[in-house]
């Protein structure tokens, strides 16, 4: 069995942002010479999310939009702000989108369906922050 | 290691729809001849849903009600329908219920508590649409 | 390659509880003696969760408010509750906090970031139920 890990950095230039980490991923699975595996990709972070979706803007901002509507932003909203923080939304709206996703490797490539790409949901950001990307297999 | 890939195909006569997918799943478990491993089951597209749940019909309509509340479809109501798509909603529903699950493979079968099974869920549907099953071990 | 299966029983106090099963896993993945891999956590039961979040009370407070609003108690509310149930709004709870995680193991560890821990989310507690902890690698 090979194994491979890499660590992506980001920093979002705004508080709530979307990135598509697909070439970064299909890097690491390139550089893993895995061909039959699976590869997991999730955030380091509790307050930002990896998620599997088309990448078309207009739905990014659906998104951004959807989970303000069910977990909003308020500094005096959620408990867990009484630590100082002002950021309990963003724990809430990143377990809405997904702490992680888990993708076949088949003939050394993402096994993807048409429209699959990944993103890097940021709900607090603004900062530097990790991704991890671990492919196992042969 | 070993692996075992394999692609199913669903085309639901509803748009939004629920369907048991686990006998199918098994099937490829045995075939992979793994006996101790991870098999990953997902969506290859970004409109429907893999997750493991209870295999009661009434709970099956409860899961459609409760994603249109908190997703209502409308064509007006996302960006993403300016692409001249109505299926915005879908994408949201889908990224409630899961893009895939994880299951864990012992002594030759998926290990499942006493109620689980795997359902895909459909919400945009009434055309041919494919989920991945990968097993990986030995 | 390597795989170690351990099962965890837990019974809450509480009918809606979340209890850090951190340490646990921690031990599994020691026991397992695998350096490179993954390791998945899951419920083995349909009306309780396994995430990965913040070890802070007044978050998981929030937590256990939040489903409540996006998925209230009701014997009258869901359609799964004609069968004798009254759990239905657990089985929804629980899709919204997730079945599983996925965490990548690296040098014999848990790959975490700094504030990552794992916790069982119960939605239909006060029995004993199981935590399946699976890892493979080498």
């Amino acid at each position: 069995m090979k194994s491979h890990t890499h660590y992506l950095w980001l920093n979002t230039k705004n508080r709530y942002d979307i990135v598509n980490i697909t070439p970064q991923v299909e890097d690491a699975v390139e550089k893993s010479k895995i061909k039959e595996g699976l590869c997991l990709v999730n955030s380091m972070h509790i307050t930002s999310a990896v998620f599997i979706n088309d990448n078309e803007s207009g739905l990014n901002q659906d998104f951004l939009q959807w989970v303000e509507k069910l977990a909003p932003y308020g500094k005096e909203k959620y408990r867990h702000n009484l630590t100082g923080e002002d950021n309990g939304d963003a724990h809430l709206k990143r377990t809405i989108m997904g702490r992680e996703v888990v993708v076949a490797v088949t003939n050394g490539k993402l096994d993807f369906g048409p429209w699959e790409e990944i993103f890097y949901g940021e709900f607090d950001g603004q900062r530097r922050k990790r991704v991890l990307i671990k492919i196992i297999g042969e």
